[in-house]
């Protein structure tokens, strides 16, 4: 099969999740649709329990293994449901008889996750917040107070919102470390060992939206009692490799392809530079500019994915700011916009976003601030 | 954009799900994979709070209410999670204090269902079972026992492994008749005024694995204590028009270009017709092979869906069986191998088999017959 191309049109793509994915992902995709590897059938047409889809299952696996450095006592698993309806399995299947859990509260994600903890009765408690801060940074080492026997510690390594994210992890001891990763996994190395369970849904760094990724150390799988609902139970997907029942299996073949992306890429320490290059390029650009670009997050906790920033002054013009976002959509940048709970802007720099992206970012806002500055 | 396509290897697919789509469905996402309507982007890289997928979500939506006829006074949902979660789902939102659960019991599906209705310690009971018929049939109406102020009614229409299928419904008054109708939905037309709850994995007649569609009466939905998880309440999901969290973008995308090609192909009536016909062709062929091939269902509840037989003789000659798969998928037909936990052959015709696949098998039965009877 071959395909001639008039024309592709494609913007550079900012949005938060589901955000950009490689083009040569896409393209690959767009090449086996309708014939995967001469099967005859899209991947979409595929039975589960076929050796060929659990060659893609399997690679998949393989692949974050291989990329994220995941060690043999912990299971990689394919869950669906978005990361959210983590914020309930994780006790479901971690909180031990009459323990409580450590939250240590950074925003909207960790808000959520404590939402549904207070909704299912679990004991909790906040361990640390950074709300009186507005959430513009992540708690320093001092702040964290944590409970010596708790079921476990909860935090979220990167707040899409709030544009803050974990360099340094606490120290939790013997108490297992739990962590929302949904948007930063992939895009730096990270010592899995320091974590008891890591989730993160798929849509940002590991391919479509309708798959989350859970990491989970074996042992602490074995905490759930078997009456939780049996999709609903880590061991369930354990045991099953995934394919307890019918798994999105699309979106999973995707993250196969985007561990291999990784690989063509360098893997993720090339793929940490980059991301390096891209934050400190927007970073610069908006400290730079006298004050015209604004962003309100703290230096050292600053996001290296989400990027957020006002426009025009420091607390934002909203009149220029929705010029900027109009502006640069007809400039073919997508997803500039921030999120509708807080305003301003938002530039999110997922490993999909190139450093030409970012590049084409700041010349427009460089062109953009001698127009309205 | 245009494409060249040389030489798609393309098989005849009998799988019992995930399954064949149509082939103008995925050309369709090929073609818009880069680039989806001029927005620059894939689906997949879409953000779920753009204006543009809000369209795809009340599309897909509009296109199932048209073509199953679906009254306002039904929810239609986009969940995660696969079919097998609402085996917990609906018992968590639809039991009434202190009523029970009325089962009718035909095979593996609602094996599961009972299995979580156990596991949950809800109040149930087996309202009617063909397990002493080895499930090769649907129950008949003097068989059924309904508790009148039972929670709901719960059956399966198509039995996927025992290849049974309902075609009258019992009556249940005002107790709700929740049905699985995973695969056997958009398949012919159904009276869904007769149902509380329909819920359907997308991989049979919808779309591909990943979203199951759950139409559910309004009021039932209320029924569901607050404190359940959020997203296993259906009323999160109504409420948010299928957008509380990240939902499976490209899934429910592909769902509404499953309407439009039913659209195309003149509607469920005459989709129905087209299933009618292959059936009755494939029924023929095994009931007049003198023998060779054995359908083990009885006659009034064969599924029109999933067709399963014997080769060789009644109870099936197992390297017969086995060279029936394999010259069959020398022959380009994949997917005719039966359920691993039954054997035999089984052979799925949803809406996306063609007429043309089911002429080729059948001719291949002739022939094979011919060879080996």
């Amino acid at each position: 099969m071959t395909f001639s191309m008039i024309d592709v049109n494609r913007v550079f793509n900012f949005n938060a999740g589901p955000s950009a994915l490689p083009l040569p992902v896409l393209e690959r995709v767009r090449e086996e649709l309708l014939d995967w590897h001469g099967s005859g059938m899209s991947v979409m047409e595929m039975s589960h329990r076929s050796p060929e889809y659990e060659g893609i299952n399997a690679d998949a696996e393989a692949g974050l293994r291989k990329h994220l450095a995941i060690p043999e006592d912990y299971a990689v698993i394919f869950v669906p449901g978005g990361a959210s309806m983590q914020f309930s399995m994780v006790p479901m299947n971690l909180c031990l008889p009459e323990k409580r859990v450590d939250l240590i509260h950074t925003g909207t994600w960790t808000a959520k996750a404590l939402g549904e903890l207070t909704k299912g009765g679990i004991p909790h408690r906040i361990a640390s917040s950074t709300e009186e801060a507005k959430f513009m940074r992540v708690p320093r080492p001092p702040e964290i107070t944590l409970t010596p026997d708790a079921s476990y510690v909860y935090l979220c390594t990167n707040n899409t919102i709030e544009g803050t994210q974990w360099t340094t992890f606490p120290e939790t001891g013997m108490v297992p470390l739990v962590a929302d990763m949904s948007s930063d996994i992939a895009s730096r190395g990270i010592d899995v060992k320091k974590f008891g369970l890591i989730f993160a849904g798929a849509q940002k760094n590991l391919g479509p939206a309708g798959v989350t990724v859970v990491i989970v150390r074996r042992d602490l799988a074995e905490r759930a009692d078997k009456n939780v609902p049996t999709l609903l139970q880590y061991r369930t997907h354990i045991k099953a490799k995934s394919l307890y029942s019918t798994p999105p299996t699309f979106a999973v073949y995707i993250i196969g392809l985007m561990m291999d992306w990784m690989e063509s890429e360098g893997g993720i320490a090339a793929v940490e530079r980059q991301n390096d290059a891209k934050a400190t390029l927007l970073y610069g650009t908006i400290d730079g500019s006298g004050g015209f670009y604004h962003c309100p997050v703290e230096r050292e906790s600053r996001s290296k994915m989400n990027v957020v920033f006002r426009v025009g002054k420091a607390g934002g013009d909203e009149v220029v700011e929705k010029r900027f976002t109009q502006e640069a959509a007809l400039a073919g940048m997508a997803g500039t916009a921030g999120h509708r709970s807080v305003g301003g802007m938002r530039v999110s720099l997922y490993n999909a976003v190139t450093v030409e992206a970012v590049t084409a970012l700041t010349d427009f806002m460089h062109e953009f601030r001698r127009k309205h500055g």
